[in-house]
């Protein structure tokens, strides 16, 4: 399901050949399913193995521990932010709608809304995961927001967007609890784009 | 940490003679603890046992299997829903700043806290978790807080309320990420209240 790409920006490379990228992209679209699927203590090197059809030596070899492999796996894509920090420029008055917008589609795209979910499931339940979420993760998220928005913003009231669309995006594509689970997509973005823009102007 | 609370609402008790339950809310609180610290699918009623001091025969006695414990670990103590609920009453430019204090304190106070805690980690990673919340948590406390806010009122804009807050509690609470983790309470309340009334009377 995830789109293939680079393996540019994932740190430390073990003893990569030319020809190994299609195995270690594989290793790494598995290791997000299961990660996403069981959440980090739950997953086990062995059975992300399985799934991508390889020897669990060989995970170790291009990826380390599964604490390495979790790290690399949940790194976002190096657009997800930038999708996010691209739509704040445009018209002022529709800020709110191209925002939200742009958050849901992150969760809808499994390139990224799988990474999402394996992060979030984890940090629920564990806390290598919960510490990488807050010392990575949502800093550098949040810093990249407010470089985009402009140097004068609250943080605080930024933070609070990305709270009010995190919640809605856990009722939405996780938890799938109605009436947001089913809600028409418009309706809900029309519904809170307002709130969503006067955070991002406060 | 929970306070006491009577067994009046548990349904099928075991067996009970007097005396039996400082045993069985001890066994409560136990399951509590962990399946708020290790979701549903990693508790075992072994674990539950060994924190409560009992033998793991007592828990299949006095709750049955490990789901139907959890059902009864996660339901909410009868006052929380009408807590929110309860508040709605009152001065209406207030309703935000009311709504969102009651809601934080529900996180804030152990005995609520950490049957939300257990049902959200849970929840994350368990399909018969989410499915209890999908089922029975969510439509429950959707339809009290509609029946207290006045049946003219959409649903979707209220589920939007509760998912607005929803996303900062865990972000305040169980993921613990800044600026909200160690935002000024107040000061939280004042931001979103706007937000929430708003939301809520739709």
């Amino acid at each position: 399901m995830a789109t293939k790409r680079s393996h540019a920006n994932n740190p430390k490379p073990r003893g990569r050949r030319a020809g190994d990228s299609d195995t270690s992209e594989a290793i790494l679209n598995a290791a997000r399913s299961e990660f996403a699927q069981r959440g980090y203590a739950k997953a086990t090197v062995r059975a992300i193995a399985h799934r991508a059809g390889v020897d669990p030596a060989l995970i170790r070899h291009f990826y380390g521990s599964k604490e390495e492999l979790f790290a690399i796996s949940v790194r976002y894509p190096p657009d997800v932010v930038s999708r996010l920090a691209s739509v704040i420029d445009g018209d002022p008055d529709r800020l709110g709608e191209r925002f939200t917008d742009a958050y849901l589609s992150l969760w809808e795209d499994p390139a990224t809304g799988q990474p999402l979910a394996a992060l979030i499931r984890s940090a629920m339940t564990s806390a290598p995961a919960a510490q990488h979420l807050r010392t990575v993760t949502q800093p550098d998220v949040l810093h990249q927001i407010l470089t985009a928005l402009g140097t004068d913003r609250a943080p605080e009231s930024v933070a609070l967007a990305g709270a009010h669309l995190f919640g809605i995006a856990l009722a939405r594509y996780l938890l799938k609890v109605e009436p947001l689970a089913s809600l028409n997509r418009d309706q809900l973005i029309q519904t809170c784009a307002p709130v969503i823009k006067a955070y991002l102007e406060i």
